[in-house]
């Protein structure tokens, strides 16, 4: 029976002024998933190396997604799922949309791509809802695109590709603490002022002008959240001394990784994102926090058959 | 001494999505300004044609766009101002932005350019002042940039261009009834859920994703505001019927023109402007409101010196 390996990488939703739209696909850092075809139909997940998460199909993401797509393709298919985990769960960079994009990309590539990437975000996402307890389009999408995404419409579903600056480089510093998502949306107030949804838009519509015109100063004075960072910040330790060094030390914005605690840079270049992860890094020994990093270019294709 | 006359096209403000932060230029319908140098400091509107509108400068838009650029620039200069208003006020397609922005563009042309058409944006909003009792930017910033402009920030002041796709028409309709700039401001709620500005933020980031990858599909999915126009259009004369009608005769989308009374419908051709104009014309026709239509494309250059 065939076999496929796949590199199924992390990534960065919100991005400060996209919340619950945007997302970005990282480059190198992700997950890896071994995936052979079995004659057993259904799915089974034979190990997961580095983190502690469920073997059960039915309780891991990477399961559901799998079991979504082969229930509507049919055939009593079967699968074997080994995982090795590059992304720790919780750390707000999407480590259940990895593995859930990773399972669809490769089951897809053994059936013979009878999907589109377009068509696997819906069986990815039913991965996202075992994981959040709402099938989220925002991380899976630019782990099945590549590049920047804007998620218009979750039902019907409607995501669309942006262009993505060769030179744009995100630094992620991500605090050994958890978040659960289901906090981070706890938070949340549910009414907001007009005026704030209205800048909102603005800075939203700027962004994706920014990426688009490839305006790196446009896109740093539009990296701009006033209604969801101010809450959510509370509950990562140093955020706003992380991004006034970060922004000091050159980054174009800083803001929340999805629902956290991680927190991205983005920066024009290499050099200047290792600069501001330096900058980032100093704050975290400065208070104590234990944390890692990751400094990662743009993704522009997103999961990879290995 | 010299002079100058100029074409000060009409504007569409809001565009569905974006609501406070879209306008575009239209083409061919506006005021003509025919403005002079004379040795008398400050400004004198001479005369206006086509409208009854205050003739002293300090209540009269172009007079104080122009008072605003001349306090900025010194060394006493004079101009006197002459208005054939082809726009009527009050009908939410930038009657006062048209006049304000033709006036300093005249001015600047006969002061050597000192200003780029950028730095107008600021005098043309004193203007606005006088009209609307705020300083807007989403109707001066096309009218002198032209094309799709988003303003991301009114203070600081900080307004984008977005692509114009060529094959984009619009068609107003203007009931003739009025509809004060302040009542439509009145009838906005003053708080929303954040699940509406999630929906709006979306849209307005793929209708600018759809002008910058000219994907009218795209265009037609995204122009839908959930916020703005349940309340406003209950200010509008059959508005869900003008919408629907425009819709079914193959608009990508119909929604209030600024602050109304005038309806727009984007199509992509000409042909399927007109048909959209009929549409709506019968639309009024049947109910017996009185009306007037315009068909236009988009005016890429913004106000013309004739």
């Amino acid at each position: 029976m065939s076999r496929v390996s796949v590199f199924a990488p992390a990534s960065v939703a919100n991005i400060s002024c996209g919340f619950d739209v945007l997302g970005v696909c990282l480059d190198n850092v992700g997950d890896i998933l071994h995936i052979e075809e079995v004659s057993k139909s259904g799915i089974e997940i034979t190990e997961i190396i580095g983190q502690d998460l469920p073997l059960k199909a039915t309780q891991n993401v990477a399961g559901v997604a799998g079991l979504a797509l082969l229930a509507d393709y049919g055939h009593n298919k079967g699968f074997q799922i080994q995982i090795e985990k590059g992304i720790k769960p919780g750390s707000g960079i999407g480590s259940s949309s990895a593995s859930a994009a990773g399972a669809v990309v490769g089951i897809n590539h053994l059936l013979g791509n009878p999907y589109t990437r377009e068509q696997l975000i819906a069986f990815a996402m039913e991965g996202e809802r075992v994981a959040c307890g709402t099938a989220h389009a925002d991380n899976v999408s630019p782990v099945l695109l590549g590049g920047f995404t804007l998620v218009r419409s979750v039902n019907p579903l409607d995501v669309v590709t942006l262009n993505s600056p060769l030179e744009l480089v995100f630094t992620i510093i991500h605090p050994e603490i958890e978040v659960k998502t289901a906090d981070a949306r706890a938070v949340l107030l549910d009414k907001l002022h007009l005026k704030q949804a209205v800048a909102q838009t603005a800075n939203l519509g700027a962004l994706v002008t920014g990426l688009f015109k490839e305006d790196y100063e446009l896109i740093r004075r539009s990296l701009v959240d006033h209604i969801v960072e101010p809450v959510r910040s509370m509950l990562i330790p140093g955020f706003n001394e992380l991004k006034n060094r970060a922004n000091e030390a050159g980054a174009l914005g800083t803001g929340i990784s999805g629902s956290g605690p991680s927190v991205f840079a983005l920066s024009k270049g290499m050099d200047t994102a290792q600069k501001v992860g330096l900058a980032m890094q100093e704050v975290y020994d400065e208070i104590g926090v234990p944390y890692n990093t990751h400094i990662s270019p743009i993704n522009a294709k997103g999961v990879k058959i290995l």
